[in-house]
């Protein structure tokens, strides 16, 4: 309980802060009037009538007549995604009215396990923006197919949901759930016994899969791809995460529950689950999906609802934030009507960070925990031969089974295609569109190297290395030579972490990822710069894919269909096992 | 976690139960539509199309067309108003299809203690009926001003907190709040700590006195009269909790924040609060709210939501209860639509418990604990000479300050009196009505007997007692001549508690109340039988008041204005104190 905010809702003594002169946007009775609110200790004291709480010591905001909405709140997104710190992440996302984010940091704990999970946890924690933590459950995804840093057990997981501010499990995934793999049941179990919730990954899941997943206590699913998906979930309870993130938006097909099937709202929120830099820099955050939604035909406070107390409620915390009323957070922000949606000003727990698009106060740089350092240990530099596939030949042409990506999304199909051998290797084919691909173990554990052929990208030279390759984040690269595949990943090693473009022993651009191999420590600006030179450099060389390094990364991820390049070698991801990529010696 | 619904849900094996050819009210969406329910292990497995979940052994249920709603949620009751057993109780409710309540039990703590209460959630448990505890916040209400069998403070708050079935703080006394008693703010702290809700008690509660209950973290309200009242606290985010129940029915002009100012209604239910046998046998319960709702111009799905999953969400158990969804307690009602809204068959947690309006299984007699009997302890009979309030002279009259209750709600406002005295003793006067009241202490602690004079009732002979006399529960009694009141205090301790009428030393009606002298041992049938005899005896004896032993048993209550009969003596309400009844010597 905060005394503060009771002496202050009471009279006793007076507010910390109050914003004038605004239209508020109350998102429990679904109205708009005039009117101010007073914050003191963080938490809002009043709303409506404020006059009785302001003192000659109250930091008054005036709105002048503008509207002020709940801070938004983002229930599924990975910071990762970003590649920028915590800071730099908290910052951006301030700047466009977010307060709140439900988070696994997955990503940080496939690297380095709860330990630079909780170091991530700390850094935001001195920000501005809330965090509330939603424990991965699987780390990493497929433990018999790639190896990653840390590694996430039943144990650990019920050791994490302990924390204060653990508010549940993420990203459970349907098919080992149907499966019922005896240690997700376990953690599943622990958390619903310490009545924490159960956050679904379910795509592609309907009927009985989906019964079976609710039935077993998970409550939302942020992977409905279609409006008949999106209708089943919300009739069968589950809360529908509609996603319209940088790297899926499907708000588009998903809002027809409100604005076509007329159903009840309140099952509904909007997330972003991945957001990229660019975007974030250029278009914004849950503010554009306000803007989305509002072009789409969802009216004006609806859509405000979907990113506040719709998802405070799906986590049974709209006690505590979501809405301008006494007792939450005092996140405010003050912002356009319906006709031109923006945030012009944020006040996040009570606090002015951001006036008239201007962050106020830009968080000092960071000192990061040693765990959160060093996250790449290879005893020795890559070479040329340490890439290439041996044949059974020492000259002539191998049938091999490449997999060639969709240029829309990173989903691999199969194609065989036949390539020369020179010196008893493989040699890949830029004219046909096969490159060279492969991914190195960057934990120190063992070094191994799987290698395989990617059709899609259309680089015609050179190489690219990332240190960002889902789920298990180890060194991937593909290029047109192995030589160049093997500078671009000994680049990303001396950097200790980064994306990476070269060409003939050159790099053309790179950005470093020195936390964990995944977060810069630059400001939004600066890695948007950067980003936007790997993609130009990509470009240059011949790449017709739109976002190159997000599609190289997802290349590494063994749930995708239907292939997948991880340390462990050449996967084919529907039967979960690791496939030699020659098929035979061919005249 | 539930094995035995996964694995029908996911069709590895068949349902227990299913219900088909139904329409499916589902609260979710807010549509209706064809389909049915499978239900394993006491929850839903699938809804709609559930035909894969249906083998040989599947109890099957035929709707007929008719309607599927969840089980009714009433979010504030408590039970000890009926003066039903559990199992009655349980069996009432159930019959209208409430499966499941929140309930502070408060009275039985009041009696004895959290030992009784968890005696009687035994008792509860052991039924279809689901109990959510919500632990009382004060026992007794005044401290001070009267003596109860059992008292709670924060630590025993905070055991009681533990509870698996334990979600919440019940009934926080706004002023108690507002004057920040120590106590409570530590037993609020501390069920805040533990996840666990504060529900708020605010009658009359406004501006900054509701800012401040809200700040201090109670999120719901049910003593809201007026539709402003209503609207203040939806706007505040406060769940508005319409009371529409024996004891107040507000729902009429609560109602309008949905139906006049169209605000969101996921902030609302409707609870009864006290709900009497003879309503419950012959009106119904929450059945009976939704056809008031209906009436009021609430559509069918809204007014379902209100005694469902909107009363899920206010505790935040919509995962597991308040939905015809998967992972839900199976509860499910068979009802009429709009038209002409009854229940006709209930199913509870996946058993069939009522069938076309027929309590199938009528629970056997129960062997009550120890410690919820012999709760009376009077070590000796009351006399008429007890009972005398002495005057200063012999003969002669005295001027009092008497209570006249009002005639519609059982508030109290003082009437100055000119009465006799006789051999020292101050006489009633019936004909002016003015009549004998007294309150005698039953725990066996000392035995205090407070003494007043009564107003409003209009008895021209004989007394009535009552074991129930909020919120101390000593015997109460009140009548025309000290013969009676003393005979009828006897026959209620003879009793082990209960309610009589009295005439000339005959007892004219009675019902024994053997259950911590709150409680009845009949069925609802045979409760309500007696309860109508007891009214009528004393309708004959010229009382006027339409609920004699309700008002009786409030005239006990520290809390109400403006005065009250404690065994401490005559409380003047608003300044908390006991005062002298007898003004002064007149000529």
């Amino acid at each position: 309980m905060n005394q503060h905010v009771i002496d202050v809702a009471s009279g006793k003594i007076k507010a910390d802060l109050a914003v004038i002169n605004g239209k508020i946007v109350n998102v429990c009775s679904k109205e708009v009037y005039d009117g101010g609110i007073a914050a003191a200790g963080g938490i809002i004291a009043a709303v409506g009538d404020i006059e009785y709480t302001i003192g000659p010591e109250t930091k008054i905001i005036d709105a002048k007549g503008k509207y002020l909405t709940p801070g938004f709140i983002d229930g599924h997104i990975h910071p990762e995604s970003t590649n920028l710190s915590m800071t730099a992440f908290a910052q951006g996302l301030l700047t466009h009215g977010t307060t709140v984010i439900m988070t696994d940091l997955h990503e940080a704990g496939v690297v380095n396990g709860l330990e630079a999970i909780e170091a991530l946890l700390d850094e935001a924690a001195a920000t501005d923006l809330k965090m509330y933590f939603v424990v991965p459950s699987h780390v990493p995804f497929a433990p018999n197919l790639e190896t990653s840093g840390g590694v996430f057990d039943s144990s650990i997981i019920s050791k994490a949901l302990d924390r204060p501010d653990a508010v549940g499990i993420s990203e459970i995934v349907a098919p080992y759930l149907l499966n019922g793999y005896p240690d997700l049941m376990e953690a599943m179990d622990v958390a619903l016994k310490k009545g924490k919730s159960l956050q679904g990954h379910l795509p592609d899941i309907s009927g009985k899969d989906l019964n079976t997943c609710l039935a077993a206590g998970v409550t939302t699913d942020h992977e409905a791809l279609s409006t008949e998906e999106a209708v089943e979930r919300v009739r069968s309870g589950c809360h529908l995460m509609m996603r319209e993130g940088s790297a899926a938006r499907n708000l588009k097909d998903l809002v027809k529950v409100i604005t076509e099937y007329k159903m009840d709202s309140t099952l509904c929120s909007i997330i972003t689950d991945d957001l990229h830099t660019i975007d974030l820099a250029e278009k914004g955050h849950l503010d554009e999906s306000i803007r989305t939604a509002l072009s789409l035909g969802v009216d004006f406070i609806t859509a405000v609802q979907l990113v506040t107390i719709n998802a405070a409620r799906a986590f049974h915390l709209d006690h505590e934030i979501g809405s301008l009323a006494p007792g939450r957070r005092a996140d405010i922000n003050i912002t356009d009507g319906p006709e031109s949606f923006a945030v012009h000003s944020v006040i996040s727990a009570g606090r002015e960070v951001v006036r008239d698009g201007t962050f106020l106060n830009p968080y000092p740089e960071i000192r990061h925990k040693p765990c959160l350092l060093n996250s790449v240990t290879m005893p020795k530099k890559i070479t040329a031969e340490d890439l290439g596939l041996p044949a059974e030949c020492e000259t002539g042409n191998v049938k091999v089974q490449a997999m060639r990506t969709l240029d829309w999304i990173p989903i691999t199909i199969g194609e065989e295609a036949v390539l020369p051998v020179r010196g008893g290797i493989v040699q890949c084919n830029p004219e046909a569109d096969i490159l060279h691909i492969a991914q190195v173990e960057r934990y120190g554990k063992h070094g191994n190297i799987g290698k395989a052929f990617m059709a899609g990208f259309n680089l015609k030279g050179g190489a690219l290395a990332s240190s960002v390759a889902h789920d298990n984040h180890n060194i991937i690269a593909m290029g047109t030579n192995l030589d160049d595949v093997a500078f671009a990943m000994n680049r990303v090693a001396e950097l200790q972490g980064g994306q990476v473009v070269v060409k003939n022993g050159q790099v053309l651009a790179e950005a470093a990822y020195p936390v964990l191999g995944l977060l810069s420590d630059l400001s939004l600006e600066e890695l948007t710069d950067l980003k936007k030179k790997l993609i130009d450099e990509t470009r240059k060389l011949g790449s017709t894919i739109p976002a190159p390094f997000m599609f190289l990364s997802f290349i590494g991820l063994a749930a995708i269909p239907e292939y997948a390049i991880t340390d462990q070698g050449f996967v084919h991801v529907p039967t979960q096992s690791v496939i030699n990529p020659i098929l035979e010696v061919v005249a």
